[in-house]
Order: structure tokens, then C-alpha cells, then sequence
């Protein structure tokens, strides 16, 4: 019997991990755990809180350079193999790791996904990246990033190259005949592929995922980005700064998914800072509390290069002085729109505008009491800005924790979120159907 | 105070890991557990019991293509995802794992065998392989493996970046200094390798690891192998037909250490295969157990491929007939001399020469009681032809059940092993100092 309560539809929520928390400032919280980001314990309690939320999956973002010591975000352990451990202290929530079409070869990537899904019992997804910094590629043979066209021309081939591997070995390969064969060999077949970019013979080493293909999650926002998304993307993290931004791109990816021909739900989960408490003043405080922790001068410093001002004589608790129009602005355009869109639509103090670069950027940043959080979530939930939303707590644990305290419970009164999970793997948790063998 | 106890020499022993186990039919026993190759409770499960008879270490061997499907070995999990759970699932014991100097690139390498080493809070080995077949080489873009010099070559280039990368943050880099930066910048420095195969900047993105360098392990036999191991390698992995050939690899290898200026111990540990039961008679039986389950046609083709001969009209269990000598054969020397070796010294019918290819091929067998086999093991060590042992036990969870339960405790009655783990990492289990930062 499928009753209204049964199809309604529900919001996906991952925790989006990130050493410390998103706010760059965080680990320098007294309470902070920077101490722990050694310690694997720290990333298993995390899941274990988001799993107690039940959450749909954690998703890590991942890098190959260090960035910067002297005062950036600290370092946070290496995603694959995190998960592998992760998984292992939860039973059912999913765990999206990052990884770069542009360093790995198709057969590492196939077979190390793979691994964890099976590891997992079908929980894992994969966010593919092309990378971004020229730091990563000197760690990885190549002089310089390799153009933005050619990373996407590879990211596709690298794509289709480990679904075939993951295919490689129909689901009912395994038959453990003991009087014959463990496997099939009728059904473990290479794939022989040669592109313009890999060689890759197959079969994959390992039998086909729990799931058949572990869930495909990207973040294109790019026009090739986009393409590559509307063709093969299974889940989307978006970046969008608030409503209108997260309509416009919601429409967009949903139309081009369409137009690709495809009928997956594809599900489209913004990034999303909160800062949560009982009263409204008690969030702001906690929001002030984090910016307050960011070293000055550096901040300052880097406003100053973002804007093309010279900012290091702006006054904290003041209101930021009026900026050029984007038309005039000869930088990178990206960032500065983001400000300007700050300055306009919140009337920072100089502090603030710092604080709310700090933690999350050009994402959406959400303040209150968990109505008022659930009340703004649900706008965008109901009006085609988000299926969802990739959280992006300033602060870990305690920003994971607040809101599974305070959010959840109260998305879940309004039948907006699960009260338990449903299912057992990530797929069955994003509504995502088991790929069919080809 | 140091006593003559103190200061005894004692044997250290790894648990090597394959599938059912070693011997090729393993997985074909009524009792094995061939369906729970993809469930890691089952590699959890093997490194308790691994630990309970206080192991130094579970060793993985890796391959990049699947192997024969339709009568070789199972799959099993891949190493470096699977040692992170199994890591989690135990407290003391070490994990080796095999990584490819020909695949992999440096930075990847470096990172996850760190990352590991810290999750498992320094309990970390790399077994630093070149790979060998086609097959592995055309799964990573190569036509064809690449000729046995560049391989070598650039596994020494691969193993001194991969050592460069993990000494690019100091030991006392992280100094998490609220008011200032979690790491000091002064101390998190490039590397910038640039040689015939690598680009590399650096630094790694993860701290120096808990045992400053995860312990480098090798297995050269090759000149260019045997090098290599003299010039770099902490720990041996050898393979010994007999004790005289152990102790003239053991002879030779520690000679080239001691040439190459080095004074580390570099424990060499040479493959074993152990049948053990409370008497001979079982013993035996259970061997021929595992023989028995052989499938008979495709062991005899093999055969024929590695003796030149027809051998599908060979009796089973008949002795085997003559064979041509070493001299006169055209073939692969190396098979086609262990094979007249096991001829010679073992007077084997065909069907146990079948068993002893398919279980551990070249390396040493013993068959036996508990104590006939501590015999033979003190008398390896005694006489320089070991530091201690890979185990490979013919099939899993049993042969390393039998082993941990029967022939440990008859050799920590001998003194010849530790009776409980007096350190926290796999160097210390190893007696190998921590490298200091250069």
C-alpha cells in the first residue's frame, strides 16, 4: 500500500568533511581538534555522528598539493583510505571520496572504488574531479595543469573508462564451482579500450561493485562541466550563493540532463554553511565567535588581493567601504562577484565579509534558530533550488553536531527527511537505481 | 639490566596473504571460504588470528591484472583500502603492502602508504615491487611491460622520491599554534625532484609518518633486484627452495648491505609453506588433501608447458619420470630448475610435483608435527638462512590457525619468539631503528 506519507519527497543530506570544519579559522577554536586530524578515531565519530542524523553519505573533497601552511586550512587524512576505516565504524551511511581523472590512471581509480564498495557493502559514490592548481600537477609529472579542455576531454574518457572496467565482470560472474571455476570466464571480459588518452585492457581485478557502479557525483560548473554532468553524473554538489543562483542552476542541469536523454532523478545538493543555535543571537554569536579567530592581517591581506584595494586599513567592526563595479574589476571575476554579491545582499562589517570568505565562500551560509534554518532549507527545497544540501559545517564536530541535534529533528517533524534509513546502500539512499549490466 | 634472554635473537614471521591461501586448489575445499572474498570481515578475521600468535606483520602481495579466471586463484580484496579496515580490527600487528613502482606515481604512493601509517598509528610496511607481466602493463597504458633495467630504474628514482615526500614535513612540524599556524611553514618544505622519470615539487599533504619511513620491503632476485634491496631495503622478502640456497641469498644479501654502508639488520625472511598436524601421517594427509582437490587436465597442461614434455599421459600416482637436464632445456631456467630440484630431493609422484607448484612453487615446504617443524625453521635461522619467515599457508583462515595454534607456542618455548608484542610499531616488531630526518 503507497500511501502520500510513503512518496513524499525527501531532502538528501551529506556532511561534507573538511579537516577542522569549513572555517578556515576553525581548528583555532581552544575547542578545536586540530590536534586529532592524525587520528583516524576523529573521522569515524564524525560519520558516526552524521550517520546518528542519518544522513546519506560523508563526502570528501581531496587535493594533491598542501596548500598553504602558514595559514590556511590544515591538512585532513588521505580519502580512500579513511573511508576504508570509516565504513567500518558505521552500517549504513555512504561515503563519497573525490578523485582526480587528471592524476589517477582508470584502473587505480576502478579497482580502489571498487574496494570500498565492497568494503562498504555498497555504500561507496565517486566524485570526479579534473583539479584545478598548477601545485598539484608539479606533484604529478606534469609541468603545469593541463588546459581546462583537455582535463574535461580526459575526465570523459577516464569516465566511460572505469564504468567499463566496473562492468567488466557481470554481476553473476562469481559461481564458486569448486569443480570448475571460482568465476565464470564468459563473464569477465576485458574491454580493450584505446582512447585518446588511456590504454586500458581489463578486465578490472576485482568483481563488480555492490551497487554495479558506485554512485557518480560531480560539481561541474563550467560549460564542459556542465556537459559532463548532464551525460553521466548520477548526484550533483553545486556551488550556489542563494536562491536565484540555485534556481537558475537547478533548472539548467536538470534541462541539460533531459536533453542528454536521461531519466535519472539526479539529485542537486548545494553546499550549505550553518550556524545553528536556540535564538538567532546565539547563532550570530557563534558565527562572530569563529571570525573573530582569523588572523588579521593575513585576511586582510588576502581581501586585499582578491579586491585589488588596499584594504589593510579598513576597520573590523565597519561596515566595508564601497567597492568598484564588476565591470571595472581587471582580477578574476568569480571571486570578486561573490563579494560584491556579500556586500549587497548582507551589509557586512569588514570582519564579517572576512568571516563569511573564510567558511564556505560563494556557498550559501544559513544563521538561526533550527526553525528558521529548516523554514530557508525548505524554500529552497520546495521552489527547485536544491534536492538537497551538501553540508559544510564551520566547525567539526560541534557544527555536525548542532545540527543533527537541532536541524534534523526538525526537518524530520515537517516529513521532509528520513527517520530512519530505508535502505542499505548509497544508491538505495539517494533514490539512484542499480545500473543495469549493459 | 640486560640478560642473556633479553638480548636472544628471535625469529620474526609475517602471515602472507593470497585468497583461500597458497595452494592454487585451496579455494576448491568443501571448507573454504571462496564467497567471502569480498566481505573484509573475512581479512579482519585473519589478522586477529594473525596477532593472536603476535605476528610482526600480514603481507600482501598486489598484481594489476586479474590472472587466470578460469583456473588460477581467486580475486581477492585490493591491499591498501583493505589494510585500512584491518588495521582498525586489530591493535599491535603490522601490514605490508605491495605497491607498484611502475603504476603508481610517487605521490600517490607516498601518500596513501602515509596515510595508512597513520591510521594504523605506525604499523605500516611497503613491499616495493616493479610488476612483470603484459598483462599489468596494458591495464596503465603501456603496450608492454617496459624492459627489466627501466623498470629498475625507476623504482630506485620511485623509492627515493617516495623517501623524499615523507621527510618534507619534520617530525616537529605541527606545532598548532592557535595564534599563529597549525604547522610551522619552515618546516613543510618542497622537495623538487626532477629526474628521468619524475616531476615532483612536494610537499606531501599529510605529515611525516608515525614511524618517520613505513618499512621499506623488497624481494629482488634479479642482479638489478639485488641491488636495489642492498642499497634500500629495511626488510627481505626471499624466496628459498632449500637451506642452502637460503643461505647463499642470505650470505649474499647481507654482504651487499654491509658493501653498501649500511648497518641496519635488514631481516630477510624467505616464503614458507607449512603443513602441520599432530603427527606426520596427518600432516601429509592434509596436503594430499589439498593435492587431491587439483583439477587434473588443465595441472598437467601447465606441466607440459613447463617441462617442454607431454605430460597428460603421466600416471598420477607413479613417480615422475626422467626428464631432460637443466642443460638441454630451451625453455624458463627458473621454473624448469625448481621443478628438477623437487625431482630430485623429494622423489615426488605427479601428483605431489602437481601440489608442490601449485602451493608456493619454489619456496620452501615443510611438512610435519609442530616440533619437526620448529626443528627445521631453528635450523634456517640458526645457520644463516633466515631472520624469520613469510608464512604461506597453503589455504585460510586453517593453515594460519594451525600455525598460530601448534608450531608458535613450540617456538616461544624455544625462546625463538616473542610471547607478547614489546613495542607499537612494525619497526620496533622488526628491530629496526626509526629514521631520523635528514
Amino acid at each position: 500500500m503507497t500511501t502520500a506519507k510513503d512518496t513524499q519527497r525527501m531532502m538528501h543530506i551529506n556532511l561534507f568533511i573538511m579537516g577542522c570544519g569549513h572555517h578556515k579559522a576553525a581548528w583555532r577554536h581552544p575547542n578545536s581538534m586540530v590536534e586529532q586530524l592524525g587520528d583516524i578515531a576523529y573521522y569515524e565519530r564524525l560519520a558516526q555522528i552524521a550517520e546518528r542524523g542519518k544522513l546519506d553519505a560523508v563526502f570528501f573533497a581531496d587535493g594533491a598539493s598542501v596548500g598553504n601552511v602558514s595559514d590556511g586550512s590544515p591538512w585532513f587524512m588521505e580519502p580512500l583510505t579513511a573511508i576504508a576505516a570509516m565504513s567500518r565504524a558505521t552500517e549504513k551511511i555512504g561515503f563519497i571520496s573525490t578523485v582526480s581523472s587528471t592524476f589517477y590512471t582508470p584502473f587505480h581509480a576502478a579497482r580502489l572504488v571498487a574496494s570500498l564498495d565492497h568494503i562498504s557493502k555498497g555504500r561507496i559514490g565517486w566524485n570526479v574531479v579534473t583539479s584545478m592548481f598548477d601545485e598539484e600537477a608539479r606533484n604529478h609529472g606534469y609541468q603545469a595543469m593541463p588546459a581546462h579542455s583537455e582535463r574535461y576531454r580526459r575526465a570523459e574518457e577516464f569516465v566511460q573508462t572505469v564504468l567499463g572496467l566496473w562492468d567488466s565482470w557481470q554481476d553473476d560472474a562469481l559461481e564458486f564451482d569448486r569443480q570448475g571455476h571460482y568465476a565464470n570466464p564468459a563473464k569477465v571480459q576485458p574491454i580493450n579500450h584505446e582512447g585518446e588518452f588511456f590504454l586500458v585492457d581489463g578486465p578490472l581485478n576485482i568483481p563488480r561493485p555492490v551497487q554495479g557502479h558506485p554512485v557518480l557525483f560531480q560539481a561541474g560548473s563550467s560549460e564542459q562541466g556542465r556537459t559532463l554532468a548532464a551525460k553521466c553524473a548520477e548526484a550533483i554538489y553545486a556551488v550556489a550563493y542563494d536562491l536565484p543562483a540555485a534556481q537558475g542552476y537547478y533548472a539548467d542541469i536538470k534541462q541539460r540532463v533531459k536533453t542528454a536523454g536521461r531519466s535519472a532523478p539526479v539529485p542537486i545538493m548545494p553546499g550549505l554553511v550553518t550556524y545553528v543555535a536556540a535564538t538567532e543571537e546565539e547563532a550570530q554569536a557563534k558565527q562572530r565567535e569563529l571570525d573573530e579567530l582569523l588572523p588579521v592581517a593575513a585576511s586582510l591581506r588576502q581581501l586585499s588581493v582578491f579586491t585589488e584595494q588596499d584594504c589593510m586599513s579598513w576597520t573590523l567592526d565597519e561596515p566595508v567601504p564601497e567597492l568598484p563595479p564588476l565591470a571595472e574589476f581587471k582580477g578574476p571575476q568569480g571571486r570578486y562577484s561573490t563579494i560584491l554579491r556579500i556586500i549587497e545582499t548582507e551589509q557586512p562589517t569588514v570582519r564579517q565579509l572576512l568571516g563569511r570568505l573564510a567558511a564556505g565562500g560563494g556557498h550559501c551560509t544559513m544563521v538561526g534558530t533550527p526553525e528558521q534554518i529548516a523554514d530557508k532549507m525548505e524554500n529552497w527545497f520546495r521552489n527547485g533550488g536544491a534536492d538537497g544540501f551538501n553540508l559544510m559545517p564551520p566547525s567539526l564536530p560541534y557544527g555536525i553536531e548542532d545540527f543533527v541535534e537541532q536541524v534534523i529533528p526538525e526537518l524530520q517533524r515537517r516529513g521532509l527527511f528520513r527517520t530512519e534509513y530505508t535502505g542499505n546502500t548509497l544508491r538505495e539512499h539517494l533514490g539512484l537505481a542499480r545500473p543495469q549490466h549493459p
